[in-house]
């Protein structure tokens, strides 16, 4: 049974999606980021970064117990262990690592950064929205194009490309984006959003109780209380 | 001979540094992302997302070329070719990956935002600031606990993880930083500062001119421009 340690935002939809994929049995642990649970000793153990998600595997490569931060080494790991979403090939593999790592170096920050000046900071900022709403549009344009010639991010294959972008663009309208304007990542989207396991990972969270985001939870996302850790 | 498409930022460097560490041996064409030569599209065809670095490898995995952009994926890529800078085992290889995601996804793009708004951003914005300046001490923080345990970012050995997070700490200063404040990084940083490939990958642009940032460069990088290519 693997432990997931996460909260149902993009970067956790990634490994409830992914291990819904693999047809792994799962636990979820909720690390509600709003009350600060990130902060919890524990957590930080196995999640030095103070983020979700994290995996903790009891039957790891040398079957030790592994733990695991960041979503993308988590993909990778899911995928070098049941061999789902990541090509054998090393052209296919690079192919699909470059989208990967396009989505968690631009789409999965850059797109955060929308949300947060868009919905979140305290004071609506002109320059700061526009700036990364432009770079969600531009990010939403790069990936129109690529979806025009090939059937999926990192080519002829779902992959864990896909699962890494996926969840962050469900959010197209708090990012500024008319998702109909991208007709090829629209296509895509829509297709994935189907897919059995996707369903059901988005639905990870759904017997899990869940407060609507307070100013006191902001202020631990986005407040003192961050730096404070170190 | 490997073709570098690059620039001297971070991310150039990270590739300039593998490529010395490799001892591969190697050709840049600089792309002046000031001049706006990342929307080239002989660049836009392996470079999508119209930034640098990518590769071109002329004897790519099963002997035809190949090319690749983001770096953290060339990185593997390199790693992968000659076998240095990963674990070939399973789970030294996972811990130094969790650690290059953590800087593909943290330590970039969040020291860019601080980068952006404490130097380049035409308005001086006080939340932004502060915003990106507090993630960069944090983040500083993050990487001074783990050198505290593990002499290197990765593990025991210096990795693509190392190297990828490298060329981003060298302006501390305009991240707002003290790196004095921080004493496992700085001892980390200074050694790796010394190692000879190092110093050959920074000085990879020395013989090549470049003019001071402009106004009309930040408007090629920042400005709308970047939209247009949609």
């Amino acid at each position: 049974m693997l432990e997931v340690y996460s909260w149902p935002t993009p970067n956790g939809h990634k490994i409830h999606i992914m291990l819904e994929e693999c047809g792994l049995p799962y636990r979820i642990h909720p690390i509600d980021i709003g009350s600060g649970a990130q902060f919890d000793p524990d957590f930080l153990a196995i999640s030095p970064n103070n983020k979700i998600p994290a995996l903790r595997d009891p039957d790891g490569p040398d079957g030790a117990p592994i733990s695991l931060f960041e979503s993308g080494a988590i993909l990778l790991y899911l995928a070098g262990k049941t061999g789902f979403g990541l090509p054998t090939d090393t052209r296919g593999k690079y192919e699909v690592l470059q989208w990967l790592m396009f989505q968690m170096g631009g789409v999965g920050p850059m797109l955060g950064q929308a949300h947060h000046f868009r919905l979140y900071a305290p004071e609506k900022l002109p320059y700061a929205i526009e700036r990364y709403t432009n770079e969600a549009k531009r990010l939403y344009g790069v990936i129109n194009k690529r979806l025009a010639r090939s059937t999926y991010l990192g080519g002829p294959a779902y992959s864990v490309a896909d699962i890494a972008t996926f969840p962050w663009l469900r959010s197209w309208k708090n990012q500024g984006v008319e998702m109909n304007d991208y007709p090829h990542l629209k296509g895509w989207f829509d297709e994935i959003a189907k897919r059995p396991a996707v369903l059901r990972g988005l639905a990870a969270f759904e017997d899990k109780p869940r407060a609507p985001l307070s100013d006191a939870a902001r202020d631990v996302m986005f407040g003192a209380r961050q730096l404070a850790q170190r």
